[in-house]
Parts: C-alpha cells; sequence; structure tokens
C-alpha cells in the first residue's frame, strides 16, 4: 500500500493546452439533492465548477434551483424527475456524480436507475452517499452498473452496507477482495483514506485531519474527483483519484493554520489557488 | 458570581481527536424560522456549523430552504411542520436548539409541544425568543421540559416573563432561587450578562459592548453554544456554557476594533479563526 | 447654504451608552420592492442594517423574501400586502423608509395609504422614489404625510413631480418655499445634492462623484438616513440627515480609488468601517 | 487584421463627466435564463452591473427573479414572458442583450421575435448564444434585425450555423464577406478571438489563456460589451466592442497568477478595479 504523497500533484495538474475551449476540459453531470439535502449536490457542484471542468450540470430537486444559482450561476440545472432530459444529459456528460443528497427514497432509486442506463463503457461515474446505501439494497444494479468506469466513496458503515464486511473486519485484503469482484474504484473515506484502484494497486492518505470531520467534506470531494477525471487525462485514472484525494486534504490543511473547523465552502473558495501553486511547485 | 475569564476558552477548546469523525462531534436541530422571521434560525444554524458541530440540520418553515441553503449548503432542512420527521430529527441529535424566529403562533405552540415530547434524558436544549415567551404562557410544558438538560437563554423581558420576577427585581438572589425550581440553566442577556448552572454556580460576562446592540445577536448564541455542547464534552456542562457566551463577545469585541456595529454574519464568519487562536493561545 | 464639511461625522456619529440594547438604537421599517424592483428596498434595508439601526423589518412582495434573507439574515420581513401586520409594525416603529421599488400601481397607492395612515407624530418618514411620484399625484395624501417627521429624498425629476417646479427653474427659493409649504425636510439629490429642513437650513454636499452614477444609489442612501435618525438622538434632525448624506458620499470616493463605479453593495459594506473610523478622526 | 494592444483600455476608459447621472451610462436590458440556464444571464447581467452601465435589468424566467436578487439587488427584472414589459423595457433601453441561457424551443423563439420587433435605429444588440442558433433557423428574422446595430457574439461552431461556414474553412476572407452581408460587427470567439467590425476593420485578441475554458465565459462578455457601447459614447463603436473583449481576457489573465482556472464570478468581481487601474495607466 502506497502513501500518497505531495508529488501526485505536480504529476497530475499539468499545464492546460494554450489552445483549448471548455470541452477540452470535459462535463460534469452531479445527481443528488433531494427536498432536504439540496446543500449536498450544491457543495459537490461547487467543488467540480471550481476545480477545473469545462461544464457543470447539477440534476436536482426544483426546489434548489434557486439555491444553486445564487452562488453558482457557472452550473447549469435541470430537474432530476424528468427522465428525458436527464438520460440527455448523461449522454453527453464525461463524469457522473451521484449520491451526494439524493435520499433513499423510491423517487431516489428510480433516478439511479435511469442515471445507470443511461451510462456507456466510455463514461466515468463516482458513487456516493446515498446511492451507495440504495445499491448495497438493490444488487441487481451493481452489475449493470460495470459498463461504466466507477468510483465509489463510501465510508466505513456505507462500505459495510455495500461489501458486506463488518467495519472491524475491513482489513486490506477483504477490501481489496471485494473491490475486485465489484470491478471498480473504491476510495474508502476514513482516517487515512484507503483508495483501491481496479489497476491492483492500493493508496492511503497520511494527510488531512479532525479540522474536516463536519458535514458536506465527502460531498466536495466527489466534485473534485469528477473535475480530476475530466481534465487530467493525460495520467491514469488512478493517478487523477489519488490526486483529488490528496488535494481535498492538502487545501483542508492548509486553512487549517487559519481555521478551527474547515467547512467544504473553505475548501471550495481555495481550489483554484491551491491547484496553481501545486502544478507550480 | 464569577467573572468569566479569557483562560475559559483555552480550557474549553481542546485539540480534537486526531481520530475522528463528523458525528464525534455531535448533531445539532435548530427549530425555528416562521414565514417572517427566517433570518433567525438560519443565523443560529450558520453560527452552529460555523462553530464547529458536526451535523447541523435546520428545522423551519419551508419558506426558508432557499435562503439557508444559499448561504449555508453545509446545512440540511427539514419542514418544521412535518412532524414525523422533526421528531425523528430530534431523536438523532445531541443539541437542540428552539425559539430564534418561532413565533407565538398555534403552529409555533404545537412545534413546541412535539419538540418537547422528543427529548430525552440525553438531550440538550436550548431554548430561546419566542420559545420562552410560549413556555411563560404554556406552565403545564415547563415540567415536561425538565426530563432533558435545559439552557434558557432570555433577554431580561423574557426572563420576567418566564420567571414571574419585574426586571428591576431580578438580582441574583431571586433569579438563582427560580433557575433553580426550573432545574435549568439560565443565560440572561443584558449589560454583563449573568449565567446560573444547575450546579448552583454563577458567572458572569464582562466583556462586550453596544456595539452588539443590534438584531440577530441572541440568535446567533444559541448556535454557538449548541456547537459547544456538542464538542466539548472532557469538560463540564457549565463551563462549555460559560465559554460558548464568552466566545460571543469575545470575538465581537474583537471586530469592533474595524467596525461601528458587528453583524451576527460578522461574528459567524470569524468564529472558526478566533476558536484556533483562543486554543493555542 | 452651508457646505457639509467632514467634522458632521465626527459630530454626529458618537459612542454608543456603554449599557444598551438593540432597542436602544431604533427601529426602522422599510417599505417597497414589488415583484420586478425587489433589488432596491432589499439595498435600503441592507444600508439601514450595516448603519447601525438596532432592528430592522423589510415590508415587500412574497417574492423578495428569499432573496432579502439569502444576503441578509439580520432583517425581518413582513409580506406588504397584509394591511394588519403592516399597520403594526409601522406603529412600533421609530423610522419608516417607503418608496424603493413601490411602484406605481394601485397595490402601491394602498400601500402607500396604508403606511400614511399609521403614522403618528413620533415617526420619522423617508419617502423615495415611487412613492414620490405617488404622492406628486395623489395631492391629498400629503397632507395627511404631514403629522410626521417627513424627508422627502426625490432627484430632480421626481421634485418637479412633487414641487410642480420645472427643472431648470429649481433654484433655491423656489426650492426652499415649497419645501416649507410642505412642511418636510428635502433631500434633493443632484450634483452637489441640497439639503432644505425644516428648521430653515439648507446643506449642500460637496463630495462624491460620478462613480456613484449607478442604479441603486439611491435606495441605499434611505437606508443610511433611517438609521442616522434612529440612532444619533443627541444631535438635531438636521444634522442626523446631513451626516447620513455626507457619509454615504464619502464612503463612495473613498472606494473610488480603487473602483471604476462604485456599486451600492460596495458602499453598504463599508458602512460599519467607516462609521468607526469617521468618529475616531 | 490589427492586434488589439493594451492601450485600447486607456483610449476607451476615460473619466466620467463630474456632473452625471445614472442615465448619462445608459440602460441596458439583458435577455434570456430560462428554467435551467438561469445562471447564464445572470452573469451577463452582473458583468454588465459591474463594467458600470448606469441601469440594467434582466428580461428572465421568473424561476431566476430570486438568484439574480440574492447576489445583485442592483439590477431590475421583468418576466420575459409579459410581452408588453418586455416591449417597454427595450424601447427604454440603449443597449439590448440576447441569448445567454435563452434556450431553443418555441418560447425562445417568440421573445426572440418580441425582441426583434421593438428594436429602433439607435438600439445595439448583441446577439449570444441560443439566439445565434435560432437565428441561424430562422432566417427570416435575420434581416429584420438589421435595423439595429448589431454585434454576434458567435464561438466558431455557432458561427459555422450563422454563417454556414465550415469550422475548417473559416478564414478571415469568408468570414469578413459574411459578416458584411449580416451588416454586422461579428465578434468570433475562439483561440485568439477575431472581430469583424462593420466598418471594415479587423481586430485579433492575443491575450487570454486556457484558464477561461470554462462555462459561462461568453456570458460574462456580453454584459461587458453591453456596459461598454453604453458608457464610451466619445469614442467609436469598433473601440468600445474591442476594449471590452480586451479588458475580459486582460482581467482572466490578471487573476490566472492566483487561479489554476479563472471563474466568471471572479471576473467580474476584478472589473471595477481593473477598470480603474487601465483608466490610469
Amino acid at each position: 500500500m502506497k502513501k500518497i504523497a505531495d508529488d501526485i500533484l505536480n504529476k497530475v495538474i499539468s499545464s492546460r493546452p494554450i489552445i483549448s475551449y471548455k470541452g477540452s476540459f470535459g462535463r460534469v453531470i452531479t445527481i443528488g439533492g433531494n427536498e432536504e439535502y439540496g446543500g449536498a449536490i450544491i457543495m459537490a457542484t461547487n467543488a467540480a465548477v471550481h476545480a477545473g471542468a469545462g461544464l457543470v450540470t447539477c440534476a436536482t430537486s426544483k426546489i434548489n434551483v434557486t439555491a444553486l444559482h445564487a452562488q453558482l450561476p457557472e452550473a447549469m440545472f435541470i430537474d432530476y424527475t424528468d427522465t428525458t432530459k436527464l438520460n440527455q444529459a448523461i449522454t453527453k456528460s464525461n463524469v457522473v456524480v451521484i449520491g451526494p443528497g439524493l435520499g433513499t427514497t423510491a423517487q431516489s432509486l428510480a433516478i439511479l436507475k435511469t442515471t445507470i442506463a443511461a451510462l456507456s463503457a466510455n463514461h466515468f461515474i463516482i458513487v456516493d452517499g446515498s446511492a451507495i446505501t440504495l445499491l448495497a439494497k438493490n444488487r441487481n444494479l451493481l452489475s449493470q452498473l460495470k459498463i461504466a468506469n466507477v468510483i465509489f466513496t463510501p465510508h466505513e458503515m456505507e462500505w459495510q452496507r455495500l461489501s458486506g464486511i463488518p467495519i472491524p473486519n475491513q482489513d486490506i485484503k477483504s477490501n481489496q477482495s471485494k473491490q475486485e469482484s465489484l470491478s471498480a474504484n473504491v476510495v474508502l473515506k476514513k482516517y487515512h483514506t484507503e483508495i483501491y484502484h481496479t489497476n491492483g494497486s492500493i493508496s492511503q492518505l497520511s494527510i488531512g485531519g479532525p479540522y474536516m470531520s463536519t458535514g458536506g467534506m465527502g460531498d466536495t470531494l466527489t466534485g473534485i474527483i469528477a473535475a480530476f477525471l475530466c481534465q487530467f487525462k493525460q495520467v491514469s485514472t488512478s493517478d487523477r483519484i489519488d490526486a483529488a484525494v490528496y488535494i481535498h486534504s492538502a487545501v483542508a490543511s492548509s486553512l487549517a493554520t487559519q481555521k478551527y473547523v474547515v467547512l467544504p465552502s473553505d475548501i471550495i473558495a481555495e481550489l483554484q489557488h491551491y491547484m496553481l501553486i501545486s502544478q507550480k511547485k
């Protein structure tokens, strides 16, 4: 198991080609945010925009459109209950984030099914939060998901639900075995987060701290991973994921010299600057 | 009566354990904000998030969800008229704030009753503003409230309503006697705020100033108290309350070197930084 | 005609009494903001809060409540079509602002009538924008208005409508004669704004500049005047008005060293700081 | 083909006349922002306000009014489906922006038709995004548009649709020939944007970079062009357009020393300062 070191950022965050268009840096669609957890998908969307994704669409409950646009006019919106539009928007996207604030109702499940049905082999899909819980309960969807490049981002309890491995037994060997059977990358969020890649490598985070223990951190991470997958195609998928996970904590660690607790919104606001200085270092 | 000194912050605001989760720092639910006073519960919620509570849910009128998420995507929302969800959310919380912007209508009273019925012996509940007024008029609810750890945060007129002691007669002995019969902590907000603790001690604030005399200050205080009760379990309840009351004025005092009047939003924005430097001092 | 000098701020912006409450600094109600011009009343309200009014309520179209609370949770809201609540809120207020974004429809007129009917001799009322236009067309309301302390804040075209004096003929003598018959203070907004006071004095502004020629400036001024009338009761009404008009341009002038055009939101954000340094100078 | 040099800003951004009114700096109306792309018209509007237009009205879907006012109370709103009001507002405006987030539905087309029908010979109209696509499909509208001073702001694909010239064949001669037949200015957005003026001159941008390749950049540019057309009437239309295009990239380039990707909101926030220092240089 390899510790992710600071040089991952320098390796992954490359200079943008001089001649480029917003399309050059990919299209992300973020799917989630029901009537109660709208903030979660807003943070994911905001992180994707600030981390450099070319175009970002947020598919969420109609109740969330104003809060989204009030702080992030850069994002587009679709009503996630409009199946036709959701399907079209996924088809046009390179990276899908599903889960932040999605909930676990019948409607949430229907949206997850529509999403999975729209995936192709070229898609990346980041599956987080309640989408993981829904998949744990709807095993038949798991195999359909395999058509795409999948990144699960569970915390330990969600991983227990998905993998069937109780938290105390979540050792490297068991985790990797399960990850292989899922044919997916797994970002297991915990103290010293572990990342199990489909290429067989395992990475571990050794930065970050308890100033990050606050609601919305995981939602924010999904947006950063999405943006990194979109942009940095010159490096491997595993490096892109590792760099996204690393920068999320590196920014927080940097801000923790000024703040007792670091909020997701603080990290989002600092991403553009931190990406620049990481590239230059 | 003990003056609260600056060292209360150093004593209470401890380093977070290296291995911790958002759940380690508690769940707060803030209840209030009717169709007219939505700002009050938003400020309370915002203060709780910035003061480090692990997870914060705002139970308010549906009209307030967008204004909440537009400035604070970190918070979750529930419609406070949904009795089932409100009850569930309270059950899962460690600290309840009720009152900011709640109003005094029949609906407000119904929400207060639902809240009190959902309390257990493990709960902390901070009772502020219109919730105090409602309790003063509905004495039967007062005894039901005693099941939990109660903190009342009245200003002098609200204390008159609740205690029956006219403002001119609100001396220490009378206040303490009434506080004891309420089996609750009382934060009596006034020039040099007095805090009557259930352990029999009395503390007094000697900082703060007239730059804090502006709408929303009390709402903001409730959120800070809630976050401190959640997080700093290694010290006594009375120390946590004293520290929360102290930091609220200490931050304002610090900002008053730059501003003629200090707004609640200014205090909220500075909390994370002030908590860090207070810890380090 | 006296030029308002910088020392007006030092004279008016006094230290707050050590023992004070939000009620000590007055209650402002701002009335306006229809379905199209909601921003106008939000700026007036925001200025009143930042300029130190103790408690501020915004009476506006229901469509504006979320935009108000998203940026200013410190303010309270009432639906301006709820006549009973509007009447109660005015009765409890010290200073009324009416006009920013009010419009000139039948509904606007009805709200103006309700407002005037609720005034007492103790009220200050600042009449701006479309409320001036409405009064110019509804002369019978003008005499009812006289019960209160009135401040009109017309620009030259509005003054032409209200006074009947064509812009080219708006000389000092004609203006003062009309102002006397109105029994009101008149802040005639123009290049080098003129202020005609009910005490017979006339003041003139000699600061400010074309960087202030942008939408919303006048709305912002009404909120500052309201806050100054509320707070600084130790000086005359004329001094309070002069100081409010002066600081509005002084802040803009200060910001114009950094910005080609100065927006109302920029001025609002700087008010607290500028009031502090003006007091200390 | 002339490279636009830095001195264009110094030439165009003049000192404002000492005696001036918001009306002196023109009225802009921005038209667009359907239920999904509200952010686009908000960014255009925000850019127009920050770039110094005197009065700015945003005609958009009613769903966007709160997000607009939450971040920009300086702008006015009208419902773009209210044909009467839209027509009146256009008549009163000097510069019209149409297209950002407008969409390509029957409703979008109806709004475009209403807009074109309201134009006079004195109007400037900036036609962007989906409005270009609509015009490419509705050729009869193109000739009606010629009554006004037209500025098209297509990217290469939109130019292909409008001009019929495939992207690989978009050479200077072909572009200019088509631009002449359109009797319009064409800002062809690409790597080193080209501007074809109605006076026969062609300008080219040689600044900017891939940090600008993110959603919303073009929307923001329309607002800046609108504000520059409104204000700087002492120079030619072609200089005003060149300066607006230049400053958009110059601000981004300046911010790119601090940020890996520069967002439209970042550019908007810096415009007032950059205009000041450009004027002074």
